[in-house]
Formats: structure tokens, sequence, C-alpha cells
């Protein structure tokens, strides 16, 4: 059998290498040198070219590269086939620990401070004194950082898609509970799948509905926000700052206004980078189960999306 | 009794309302418009001017007017007259979320990512993998920090004047303790008490002595650092970065060069400001005790400084 390496936009040399290394019967291949589609049964995909899929007429299982299949065109796969993800417990720490520390810089007016710095300027201001997050997706990156925001003092709210319940986070679902619970959010934390559902939910609705002291810090994808509502609620005031570590194309355009926005800060989508060791171990584990017929791991809802 | 405010450099008006609402049968009085100094029996002071205390002559007790009693000439008060501080846990506690704050803002690289965002520049780099943290006192501040970190995930080592022990932080005294837990530790952070001994601290030879990775925070005094040697290790590579809350001159001259360079994230002393209600609190709890003849509270060891 082959294991296709689909991932395109990156040098997959040293992924191939270590991936081949775990599964020395399993011939590896990268997708633009594959020597014959019919023996491709598992595909690890991160935007794969459209063209690719119809090929694959064995196809029997496919992997993310990472934590959400909003790379794979769903609908090009087989209704039967398997789609599958990588939940690493360090994407989750350090997620969790971006979204603290982001929290956290908001808080202590860092940005602030920065600016300052820059203009000469010694102007000391007491830190914010509010302790509120709410998070949008109550899954393993939401829980991990409600988990290190309540462990540091913060009150912690969350909406998810289905109902909930945390001893330690108010949990809210449906629409009217995320009209209830913005209101009440001093810091909106996007941890979001994306999906048709969450697309574009961070607009101009959402952000209305939050205090003008209010921070949002998407770490999820891009598209979660709809770019023109962020910037004329933050120059309205309707809003503090945001932080912003997903776009929907990345890298940003050198022209978009997000670069030169003083109330955003911007990081290059590294909140949580995989690290190849546990996407290694995840995904020649997942080939194993495949081979010797066993349930795979990680499984995705395609209904759902994530 | 009159209750003498000898605090420069601010306006006074606000704290003498509050201390003379809870001690109504106290005279508080501004050190400038003193009627009498021979009613004086206590004395909340801050960079007092130096004339003033042989006026004193009835003197029973001074309270500096924060945690450290650096801004007292202790020589120029009678040996058996007590001096006491402020121990704020809201001081503690704001201390301890900015050393966490600054110290996860290096770890992922939060000034790094200003800078490229001013210069439209995407580079994403994984955050550095570095956990353990020196503290340099442990004292309240300092312990309240440490847990902070622990908390958090840190190893945390801590250097003190006396023997410590710890059953979460690895404890250091003497020269050579100093000298063996420098280079073990990715962050250093200064929370010493400023006394003859722990001036200049942080100097070419201790600086030296810190892996080239090593951060520096100094949330103490200004006089702890030794500012040449500071610039020169960050401009030979001998550390990493650092970041600074306190200074020698306050406000920092617009001269200095500590405003403009890169490695330095400089912030106005605004680590942990006193808040004026659990300070008057405790001023006041002290005059009543010195009325009543009971034992002050956060007496200070003046052989000691703190």
């Amino acid at each position: 059998m082959i294991l296709l390496v689909a991932v395109t936009g990156r040098d997959c040399s040293q992924l191939i290498a270590r991936l081949q290394a775990l599964l020395p019967e399993v011939d590896v291949q990268l997708w633009s040198e594959c020597s014959n589609y019919e023996a491709v049964e598992f595909v690890l995909a991160w935007n794969a070219p459209a063209d690719l899929w119809p090929k694959l007429v064995n196809l029997k299982a496919v992997s993310s590269f990472g934590a959400g299949v909003d790379s794979i065109d769903l609908s090009a796969i087989a209704a039967h086939v398997p789609v599958v993800r990588i939940v690493d417990d360090n994407l989750a720490n350090d997620m969790a620990e971006y979204v603290l520390t982001h929290v956290l810089a908001h808080k202590l007016r860092l940005k602030e401070y920065y600016l300052k710095q820059s203009a000469c300027t010694w102007k000391p201001k007491r830190a914010y004194a509010h302790q509120h997050v709410g998070i949008l997706g109550f899954g393993e990156l939401g829980k991990a950082a409600a988990m290190k925001l309540v462990a540091n003092g913060f009150k912690v709210s969350a909406w998810s898609n289905s109902e909930k319940q945390h001893p330690e986070v108010s949990c809210y679902h449906t629409q009217q509970g995320l009209n209830e619970m913005l209101p009440l959010v001093d810091y909106l934390v996007c941890l979001l799948p994306l999906s048709q559902h969450t697309a574009g939910i961070i607009n101009e609705a959402l952000l209305t509905m939050l205090p003008p002291h209010a921070v949002v810090i998407n770490v999820a994808r891009g598209k979660h926000v709809i770019d023109t509502d962020l910037i004329s609620a933050l120059d309205s005031n309707k809003i503090r700052a945001a932080t912003l570590d997903v776009f929907t194309e990345e890298p940003l355009d050198k022209d978009h206004p997000y670069w030169s926005h003083d109330k955003i800060t911007l990081t290059p989508h590294c909140a949580a980078l995989s690290d190849i060791n546990s996407v290694v171990e995840q995904i020649s584990a997942n080939v194993k189960r495949l081979v010797y017929g066993e349930e795979l791991i990680n499984k995705v809802d395609r209904t759902k999306g994530y």
C-alpha cells in the first residue's frame, strides 16, 4: 500500500523520511511523485490539489495534517472513507499558553507600553481588572485554554455547538446562549472549528454585543472573522483591541490594514505549531490501525466537520 | 498626636483625607504644613526631606509608604523607633502576575512579533522551550511569583540572603549558591529588597554567568542594576533580552539608552501599584496599635533593611 503525503505549500522531505522510518512496510510517497494512484490507501492531506481525489479509487482513509479538517474538501471523499485529524496534547498546551499570554498581555497593557517606550513616554497605569474570558468552542483546545485561565484566577464562560457542562466553566449553547454570554465577557477567544455554521461568526452583530472594553482573540481560522467588521468595530470603539493569529489568506497580504492597526496585535499563525514528532507518531498509529483492520483514532464527524 | 504624612513627589490630599476619616482621634497633617513637630508620633514616609527627622523629638514609629524602606534614611531615625512597611496581598498578586506575563511574553516572543508586525514581516517561529526561572529574593513577593510560575509549569529556583527551604522551589543562598544557580536559569527575576548588599548586584560578573539565551527581569529597584553592564551584556549577546520596570531615576530620563534598545522592554514602574485602600487600612491599623501600646505589624529588621 501507498501512504500518500498530499501536503502542499511546504517541503515534505523530512516528514516523508520520518513516516517511512516508522512504517517500513508501507510505501510513503509525495503526491506530486506518485507512481501508482490505485495503490494509495491512506492520504495525509493539507490543501491537497482538487484533481487528486478522483484518481484515488482504492482510498481507505484520510488524515488531516492538523487539528482542523477545513483544508480538506470532504465532499470529494467518498462517505465510507474515514477522515481523521491530529489531536496533540502539545498543541493544546501551546494553544492554552498562547491564549493565557495574550489575555495577560492585554490585561497588563503590553502593547500600550511598547508603543509608549517607542515614544519615550513614561505614563504608569493600573492593569485592567477584567477577569472574565468567554471562549467560543469547547473542544480539546477550548478546554485546555479554559483550565489554564481558571488556574490563573480568570472566570471562564464557554459557548459550544452542543450542550456541555463543566464544574468550573459556565457553559452556553444555541444562538440565545451566545447572546447571553457576549455582554458578560471582557475577553472573547475564538477556538471554534471552521464549518459552514461558524464561518464569519465574528461579525458586526456579534461584536456589537460585546462591552466596549472587550478584546477579541482569534486563534482558530481566519475565516471566522469578517475583517471589515472587526476593523470597523475597533475604529468605532465598539471593542478595545484584538489579537489575531490566523487570517483568510496566509501569509497575510502586505497591503492588509491589519498590519498597521494600532489596536491589533498580529502573530503569524504561530499559536500552536505542530510538532513533527507527535504528528508522525499519530499518523503512523492510524496507518497501522488501518492495516490491521482496527478502528481509527481521532475520527472526524463529517456532518459536523470536526 | 499627629500622624505626619511625609510623602514627597505626589499630591497627598486624598491620602490624608482617607487617613483622617479612618483615624478621627488623630490629627493627620502634611509634612510641609506641620503645626507642631513635637506632637508628631507617627510618620508615613516616602523620600521625606532630610531636615525633617531631627525635628521629630517624640517620634514613636515610622511607616514606609511602600513595600520597600529604601526611600527612608534609617540612620536618621533613632534605633528604638520601629519602622514598618506595607505588606499588601494585592501587591504580591499584581507583582506575580506581572512576572508571569513578562516571562511568557519573552517565551512567546511578543516583542519580536510586535517589531515584525511594524515591518509587515510574516515569520512564524516556535516559542522558546525554556522553563526555568531563577528568582533573586524569596520574601513575600518572590514567593508569590514563584507559586504562580510553578502553577504554570515552570521550574523555579530562588536565591535569598538566608537559607530557606520550599517543597516546590530549589533554594540557594550565599555567593556560591548564586554562582551555582545562575548558569541553570533561562529567566532571572530580581525581587530583592534594596540594601547595601544588593545594590548593583546585576552587574557584569553576574550577567556573565547566565546562559546566552537568558532574559533578565527587574521589578525590584533600579539601583539593583548597573545600567552600563546590562546594556553591554545585551549588545555583546551575553544575554538575550531584559524587561525593566524600575530605574535609578524615575521617570527615566528621555535621553537614557534604555528607551530605544530593541532588546529591552521598559514599563514605567507599574508592576505593582499600591492600592490606596489597602495602604490606608494598614497604616491606620498600625497607628491604632501604637495608640493602644500593641506590637506593630510588618516591622522591618533595620539591620537587614527589610
